[in-house]
């Protein structure tokens, strides 16, 4: 019975973090979170119905998304600073992912946006309680960056519509520049002016206010949150000069009426035909989501030495998706700048999430009607200021300096997203630069090596002057066997055994093997087989325990035309006839 | 002008390597690859006819298929013993490709399926050309061997609707069987006598005949020719037998009218769409054939010291099944049996092929009256005696002794192939296998090492005796680092620092890292930064020169809190404190 209780609190203890944080929450610590809470609320409000607008959706389910999410995220999430909502680069994805299956703004656009909310979030579970998240790993760093600076420049182009207040669309960087073009003759100058003024006001928050309130003397936090309101001002300012000069009716492009109320109960939808036209993006925007969210929640839990557990933000984020699907939103994750600032305003515990929620719901219940004024250019210039903070081309100079293969893998996901889009960069991405690691191991460093005279050391002939002797190949591979690389093994082999007639040893130098494959292991066979018909012996050296483990369990050590020996002195020294010494230069092979 | 000649005569004999072997053609060397034809026509007349019906096709598609690609292997291709063909894997892989797009036999079926050989052809002429053939090696074997294993469990099931006499249908095992079990009502006792007899037959021919001549004092080398015309003794028996009591008349299925005469001039459809629904297909089958014939080829090679050029393989593969494309063939490869038998028989040069199509033309022109008495049942036969030599499922045990890892990606290949296809089964086999390997390297062996005492060597504290500091953590990594492995290294080394609150160094000993990409780089650079800001050093040693070079170039070593050194010994003896001997069972982490 008791042990029972024990076994299930346990279990809840895991999969419900804030059990752990919960029973030590105080008023102190409420304090800081309701804080923290009032400054990501004035931040979320514009930003989450710019998101929506971004993803092709109706502004409100911006603001559903950022309310039960963040409560089933405080629930279950393990971040104690991670915000959690509507962004970016989720929301370029979605727009892409749904904008195939039916056209922007219809209500089978608006299920299949909540359906592959829904979709995303039980593949997260999933990943979560099967304790899959370190596929999330098999991402490279690399490709994630590339991947994200060009979604920001595509955002960014994708918002030039609304500033210049014509109708253009397209997935990636041709079609819309194409498309922009097509429509140049139909700007309309009230709201282009809006959308510049905008933009060069936010802009100007961003680099300009705190220094310039500073100087006149506020006080250092206040002028932080004067800072964080700026897309607030903006959006009160720009709301009101509509309404007082009655600018939708001269063209100026506005968010129109936003219905009143909380987030409605949704059912996603459970057809099975959009399921599978769904599940490949909602993967993608599930993996791309966590890995993003995931490094925001460590680099801020690293600065307090709190722990994240990767596969619990996996149970988290997918409640949190979920949580969207049935309540009107669309894909969540936890954003950088938000949660950055969420963080610096003193977020202690998840808690600041649920307040967050409530500060928006009431958003959601009181301001609404205000916002049916709100031109969509200052939306866009909004999405474009955050944005343009994520566009990175640096990843492209750095990875040139320290790797060429890395570098061909970001700069093909950079023009592959913004010449293909979203899903097809990202999945060429992962894909390449999986195939480059493959290719780098495939061609493994073989090198010939020799004896350091006077010691028991063997380096590589070309690089040292080493003791060779005609009758022993010594080689060294440096990289761990397996499918990838056993062939091309055989064939090195095979070609330096063909260039030395006087042969009669050949010595593997194994000591960077940490582990042989079945199809290696079939090669090693191979390779010990011609030998044997040629009349020269194979002997292996300096072999790890866990790898020689494993070759005496299939006796191959049994067949061996040859030994195991433990150091390749001692190979050289009972096989060897008469040593040479050679000089570096003269040992090329 | 001697230049541009030298030019393209090297470019020629690269590509062209007749004008190697031809050079030194000699009468000797025509007699041998004569004889082995005749040996190998025998052998394939049967054969084509079979695997053209286990493909779907019309008989006479696999006497094409076996005529004008052999001329094309002669002339581009590598190997002097390799009888390229339609073969059993490849036929069974067409049949599933094909049988996608059209009803076998109709028209659009035919079609799709020159289409399909046209298409591969090009696909492994364009991997040979820009010399791609390593990726062959990212299958991996255990993966080819369950592949071509299920492979055969499905062919030989797919066989079992002639001997009995029924139709049925299915690409998978369940399919077929259902569909087999579904029609069980309509055996045909004849046709079922018929297929018995020859099954039995063709195994006691194959096992017992030679043997039984043998101990009759035949020659050996009669016995042996005897013996591999065993099937064309079987097809002649029940063909007579057929003729002479009209079975078709009693509802045994026979051949049929076979048009007489060579190959006519096909061309593959241009349709962008079915270019598109085949594509996969092509590839698929492309690498499947490729990796098939490179191991026959190379495997024989060997045996006379010779050598295989494996893109130039893919050149002449590729120029083998666009013949087949253009005259009304079906993708073809080098086959095994055949192969052997040709090797056998004492083929010196390519030529032995191009005789063989001589042979397979003449019996087109002279034979093919006779053949429509043939029963099927018969052709059936031949197919299952074939293709059970390629199961063996011994690969499942094996691999279970020798890597649990490798089991899991047979077993998967070779369930999947059986219940879902061979183009599922294959796929996911080759995904699976590099996800293994993938999974393997993202959780590398991380040790804690100590010095063992009198020595300047560090080895594992959990496997030696030896001397640790409280204040200095020693790890060495057994594996290079790159995007799947960095974050779990990084996870481990901050777990470990945080439950040593002593500590002041980190040493990472790197003789087994081969390279750091820059996911790894990234992770290094949060490491470095984590432990300088709990003020602990991290330090480096043994690294190797091209890991050296490559951090140099992007200053890491500048901004390292710590310091690289040449070797462990000396990294703990400058940062060392208080030695302390433990044991290793004390040790554990």
């Amino acid at each position: 019975m008791t042990q029972t209780r024990t076994a299930i609190m346990g279990l809840a203890r895991r999969y419900l973090p804030i059990l752990d944080w919960g029973r030590t929450y105080n008023r102190e610590a409420a304090t800081s979170d309701v804080v923290a809470a009032v400054i990501v609320t004035i931040m979320l409000i514009p930003q989450s119905l710019a998101y929506a607008l971004l993803a092709g959706l109706p502004p409100e389910m911006g603001l559903y998304a950022s309310i039960l999410p963040l409560v089933a995220y405080a629930i279950f999430g393990t971040s104690r600073a991670l915000a959690v909502g509507p962004v970016a680069v989720v929301s370029l994805m979605t727009a892409a992912a749904v904008g195939k299956i039916a056209a922007s703004g219809s209500p089978e656009y608006i299920t299949a946006a909540i359906t592959l909310a829904f979709l995303s979030g039980l593949f997260l579970l999933a990943l979560g309680v099967f304790r899959l998240g370190f596929l999330a790993n098999f991402l490279s760093h690399p490709v994630i960056a590339g991947f994200i600076t060009a979604s920001g420049v595509i955002i960014a182009t994708s918002q030039l519509k609304h500033i210049l207040g014509v109708g253009a669309s397209g997935q990636n960087m041709l079609e819309i520049l194409v498309s922009l073009f097509e429509h140049l003759n139909q700007i309309n100058a009230i709201t282009l002016a809006i959308g510049i003024a905008s933009t060069a006001f936010l802009f100007w928050v961003r680099k300009g206010l705190k220094p310039f309130l500073l100087k006149r003397g506020i006080k250092p936090k206040i002028a932080d949150i004067l800072a964080k309101a700026g897309p607030v001002g903006a959006v009160a300012v720009t709301t009101l000069g509509a309404f007082a000069f009655d600018l939708g009716e001269q063209g100026v492009k506005l968010v129109g009426a936003v219905p009143q109320g909380l987030p409605p109960l949704t059912v996603p939808s459970f057809s099975p035909d959009l399921w599978a036209e769904l599940i490949g993006s909602a993967v993608l925007i599930s993996i791309i989501g966590f890995v993003e969210s995931v490094s925001v929640a460590q680099t801020l839990a690293a600065k307090k030495r709190q722990r994240i557990v990767p596969d619990q933000e996996l149970i988290g984020l997918g409640a949190a998706n979920i949580a969207a699907g049935i309540s009107g939103g669309y894909p969540v994750t936890g954003g950088f700048a938000r949660s950055v600032v969420n963080f610096d305003a003193g977020a202690e515990t998840p808690a600041a999430g649920a307040f967050t929620a409530v500060g928006l719901a009431v958003a959601t219940l009181a301001l609404t009607p205000l916002l049916s004024y709100l031109p969509q250019a200052t939306l866009a210039a909004t999405i474009i200021v955050a944005v343009l903070s994520l566009v990175d081309f640096s990843i492209l100079k750095r990875t040139w300096i320290y790797s060429k293969a890395d570098f061909i893998a970001v700069a093909a996901t950079i023009l592959v997203t913004l010449v293909l889009g979203v899903e097809i960069g990202v999945s060429m991405g992962v894909g390449l630069s999986i195939l480059i690691h493959l290719y780098k191991s495939s061609k493994p460093h073989v090198a010939i090596v020799g004896q350091v005279p006077g010691t028991e050391h063997f380096r590589n002939v070309l690089r040292h002057t080493v003791i060779t002797d005609k009758t022993i190949l010594s080689l060294r591979v440096d990289e761990s066997l397996y499918f990838a690389n056993a062939r091309y093994l055989e064939d090195r082999i095979y070609d330096m055994v063909a260039k030395r007639p006087e042969l009669k040893h050949v010595i593997l130098m194994c000591p960077a093997i940490n582990a042989i494959d079945m199809s290696a292991l079939e090669s090693l066979e191979a390779i010990n087989e011609r030998l044997k018909s040629y009349g020269v012996t194979f002997n292996l050296s300096e072999v790890k325990g866990p790898v020689m483990d494993r070759l005496q369990r299939v006796d191959f050590l049994g067949h061996l035309n040859g030994k195991v020996f433990l150091s390749q002195y001692r190979a050289v020294a009972e096989l060897g006839g008469t040593l040479t010494e050679v000089a570096a230069s003269a040992a090329a092979q």
